[in-house]
């Protein structure tokens, strides 16, 4: 399983001082330190940048591929952002992402097929609402599928991003437990092996205590790798979680164990 | 999930110590542990017990029933122990267990009859070897319930044991994979709702690093968990593990979910 860092979030008030100055090294050193905890990519969630949207996110992708080679996701809903992204991005880009929200569609969709991206495509209706049920789960990643051809985007670009429910959600335990059927039928409903991501910080957003919700994200993440998720969006400096997704590679992916692997 | 205490083994000396002595207060001591541990069930591991077995296996369970009401695992292949035991036990016990291995067959399962028993059925070959693949596994499982009826036992007594694998067995990873998918689809491929145990120790036995073990136990329980793996045999001491077992369960089994259910 492949680990996304989500730390690099226009929330951390470090991160937004650093983009409000224009300042690379904060950002660059966070990235460093992201990629030695065990990042295979970065995620830059800007937030939906209302000032300055290419400016920004161009000078992001810069200070990010300053500090690595690794591939990055541009996560806003800005699709102007997404673009000076692309167009800035001299490594593997993914936009993240897009939903059959009409917003979404017309206008992040395009640019999956302009610069020949990978991008992540939500199971969220078209006003951006989680489905009632696995049928409905499935229903939309045929109809994302659809837009992505009526686009003219290959369909091996797609990453489908189920959307974990936080667990204080009134039905988020039962979403969850369908999460993982989801994940381990969805090839073989759509016919092709697509690949998944899941943001494994959606499990326990809201109150609740640290602890704890450590312990739930070390429980749910074997589950979805044993499920066949590609890859976790989440923070990498939680070591826990990170220990975890290694020793489910080793029990999942190995054709040979070594405990060296773990 | 219930968590089977796999710690009253004869292979403990201060255990064999006991036995020998049969001094009580160092089992009853252990039992109360593994309870306070959260031992929904203890299992009673006095090896073959070649000398004295009926009397040995009745002082055991003397004991075990001393310290606590909850169920009782009879675990070895000795039939007179199992007999013995049997008839000491006041409260629920469960034979530990059979397999299509002639003597166990034909000496151990008439036992889950005569006293109306659970009794844990292992997907082991005549020859107690594990079965190269997940059809042979579920042709085990279809063999044994079909041993079941000759000898009169009612099917819903029969507990399946998939038979973890040592990760460092040269098949392991594929084994265990196999028996994830196993227990997911036993019960529809054998027509009821059977239940299921694992011996997660066997998963890291053998030589290795304990840090390691332990992160193993971690990443592949939360995997049976979602897998539907009904009882799980283990080091109830094992602290971390017992952890990632609770916050399974509000994972996988509760309907509404409360940090405090962690």
């Amino acid at each position: 399983m492949q680990l996304i860092a989500d730390n690099l979030q226009i929330t951390n008030p470090m991160i937004a001082e650093a983009v409000e100055r224009r300042d690379p090294r904060p950002i660059a050193d966070l990235v460093r330190r992201c990629v030695a905890a065990g990042a295979s990519a970065i995620d830059i969630n800007p937030g939906p940048l209302k000032k300055n949207p290419r400016e920004k996110m161009q000078f992001l992708v810069e200070t990010v591929q300053s500090a690595t080679t690794k591939p990055i996701l541009l996560d806003t809903v800005n699709p102007d952002a997404i673009e000076a992204g692309l167009s800035s991005c001299r490594g593997t880009a993914i936009i993240n992402g897009f939903s059959l929200e009409p917003d979404k569609r017309d206008r992040i969709l395009p640019l999956a097929k302009a610069f020949d991206a990978d991008i992540i495509g939500y199971l969220l209706d078209s006003e951006s609402r989680v489905p009632s049920d696995e049928t409905g789960c499935f229903t939309i990643a045929l109809e994302l599928l659809s837009e992505m051809e009526k686009a003219g985007v290959k369909k091996k670009r797609l990453i489908i991003d189920p959307v974990i429910a936080p667990l204080i959600w009134e039905n988020g335990i039962a979403h969850n437990r369908a999460v993982l059927s989801l994940i381990r039928n969805l090839s073989d409903v759509i016919g092709f092996p697509v690949r998944t991501v899941a943001g494994i910080s959606n499990l326990t957003s809201g109150p609740g205590p640290k602890e704890k919700k450590r312990l739930a994200e070390a429980a749910f993440l074997p589950m979805l790798a044993a499920a066949g998720l590609d890859m976790a969006l989440l923070n990498v400096f939680h070591k826990e979680t990170v220990r975890i997704s290694r020793a489910c590679d080793a029990l999942i992916r190995q054709e040979i164990f070594t405990w060296a692997g773990l």
